[in-house]
């Protein structure tokens, strides 16, 4: 990843969103002499949104975020989050620690407690330790500013080697907004350890409900298409916040022209962060769409595009730059869609390697595809043949430190 | 694995089964210098029974067998197996070319087309080579012996390290009967590409039904508990054959006591091969066994087996030694099993390290788990607490040599 390609009109790198101010510190909770802890704090209150893990074993911090958003009526005033510990499968005690750190949080800020939302990345078991938090809140706090998402986006990282913030401009009416976010997570492969967190913020001023109903889309196109149905941590967040700093008429309709041009840059936010986070996935080395085509039903189509990206001989074949299309119709046939094997067709790129159930025999056909297959970007694209409809995923591959990184993590 | 571990009074090495001879051969179709073919003949017409791949791109000789069992009546004389190509994904093409192996076998042979029972493994895609195996057969047939299991056994492997083959003797009533079998495959992690064959042979006089009967329980309670539901590649096919050799009353009704005692060790033998199979799963270092119990139902707890033992974070922090529980009861959260956390329990064989939904806090409990984990078998036993049913399921670690070999594996 360079840290400069973008997603349409998404930029990467530091900015800023009128309304809102961040900034990170240092707690020693568990790692040493680095960021871990960041504050994101809007100036008045800001209309909240958020999604959350499927997982049983849903985090304190999401069950306290939950409760929060449910008590404010879908408002916020401010998001703490830390890196290290996760505050996950800790119990009664756990959540009592949740509350403790938000009320602390809250009394720093002059604020309710309700107006706090909290996030967790970091080791599943041991119990938050908020000494080390309430030691820094005063110092985070006086260190908001705002252009402080950059370095927030560094102290949250676990797993992650480079740090994720994506930002738009969008024209609402005639009035230009700016919706900026940042994440975490490393890789598709393994939400349930490495925990995906995002928050992005907005100076559209849009209701709670507009906002429930455009993260929602959002997250079904971005972060729902790097990862499996219900293959959650235990820790999953994103969240959205809009502080509504921007002068233009209050957005009440999702499907106005204002509304939908602001689900449009929301989306785009969130995709661009999912598809870093995917790049930036637990040893990866390459990034692979896997779109299925010419599906009966869109469902039809994720599924089977789940199945190719998360097996892991599809992943390892990327690895090794083998365009082993034998593995990847194989997965698509263990799907549980009975599609008929005749009607498929598979891509790499523009390369077609196997038509209507079976394999191209043009002489150069294999050669064209190990040439996409050296890529750092691999388009794989299959056909149904029995609809019109479609679904992409995205993955990266399975190398030898994938193993590695997971081997040794708590050691 | 060393080669002399055994489950019950199941034994492993050479072994015969009345009415069955047994060779292998090096045709040359894809490997240089190496057994690649295996011939199982029965003197008479024996009883068959198969269970195939529920994968939509079924390999042409899972289709041939389904055929010609279906023609036969549930009967066959003939099992010829070939490594190195797959004949999947290979069209009408590859069907014709399974007809004329069949045939060939069948003219060598002396018997009917439909008495002959095809199974490849290897590469998707690639066509079937008629001239290598058509000259290796009047070899093959003429090398037949009671005792050529094992070289039948060695000659299946693909990245298998070591030939399986396991039998044992039971009581049937006053008779004792045989039932000893050969299977390939490289480890659940990936049955996809290694495909998992498995052929086992008695000389217990039943029907056709019964074997039907039997074996489906059998793949039930091993071959299925080593692989994820569906998650079978193009070519998995168990056959059981038997030749009626034993001097018995025949079997018609799989419930009687010599009904039951048949499928036992149809059973066994079942179960030892598929251990085999996990233990030599590609890469593998580890053994794993994940029961869930104190489910409300044996479909519940079959599912949270399955989802942790095919977690690659869990099956990587087992090749790490490492003990890391929140992973196991993530992976068990995000099972689509609604259970309630407060109610689960974990255990590393004897060591409780999470109870009632939070972890157990002994100050050596950590050490203990650690232990554990440093074996070569491991049994994790997650508790739902929540009913009587449970389930197992085998796996092994996912180590770098998993990624290497299927990085690697076409060049």
């Amino acid at each position: 990843m360079t840290g400069h390609e973008t997603e349409g009109n998404v930029q990467r790198g530091s900015f800023h969103v009128p309304g809102f101010r961040a900034a990170a510190a240092a707690s020693g909770m568990r790692y040493k002499n680095r960021l871990d802890c960041a504050l994101i704090v809007s100036d008045g209150p800001a209309a909240a949104a958020g999604v959350f893990t499927r997982n049983r074993f849903s985090a304190a911090p999401v069950i306290l975020c939950k409760e929060h958003l449910a008590a404010s009526r879908g408002t916020a005033r401010a998001v703490l989050i830390n890196a290290g510990i996760a505050n996950a499968c800790t119990g009664e005690e756990g959540l009592r620690r949740a509350r403790l750190c938000a009320q602390h949080a809250a009394s720093v800020l002059g604020i309710a407690p309700e107006q706090v939302l909290l996030a967790s990345t970091g080791v599943i078991g041991p119990q938050l330790r908020l000494e080390p938090l309430e030691s820094v809140l005063p110092g985070l706090v006086s260190a908001l500013r705002p252009d402080g998402w950059l370095e927030a986006a560094t102290a949250i990282m676990t797993t992650d080697t480079v740090p994720k913030t994506a930002w738009a401009r969008a024209e609402l009416g005639r009035t230009s907004v700016t919706c900026g976010g940042m994440a975490k997570g490393s890789g598709m492969i393994a939400p349930d350890m490495a925990t995906m967190l995002a928050f992005v913020a907005t100076d559209a001023r849009v209701t709670s409900d507009v906002l429930r109903f455009w993260l929602g889309e959002a997250v079904a196109r971005s972060f729902n298409r790097i990862t499996v149905d219900g293959d959650t941590s235990t820790n999953d967040t994103v969240l959205v916040l809009a502080s509504g700093a921007a002068d233009h008429t209050i957005i009440s309709d999702p499907t106005s022209s204002e509304g939908a041009a602001f689900g449009r840059v929301l989306t785009d936010v969130c995709l661009d962060l999912a598809h870093q986070i995917v790049r930036d996935g637990e040893g990866a080395t390459k990034f692979v769409s896997v779109t299925v085509c010419g599906a009966r039903n869109r469902e039809r189509a994720a599924r089977v595009a789940h199945t190719i990206a998360t097996s892991p001989l599809v992943k390892t074949a990327v690895f090794g730059g083998d365009a082993n299309w034998g593995r990847i119709v194989a997965a698509a046939g263990r799907a549980g869609v009975d599609f008929h094997p005749e009607g498929v067709s598979l891509y790499f790129d523009n390369v077609c390697i196997f038509r209507n159930g079976r394999p191209v025999e043009d002489d150069d056909v294999e050669e064209k595809a190990s040439a996409v297959f050296r890529q750092k970007d691999i388009h794989v694209r299959l056909d149904l043949g029995e609809g019109a409809e479609e679904d992409t995923v995205y993955t990266c591959d399975f190398s030898y430190d994938y193993v590695k990184i997971n081997a040794d993590y708590r050691s």
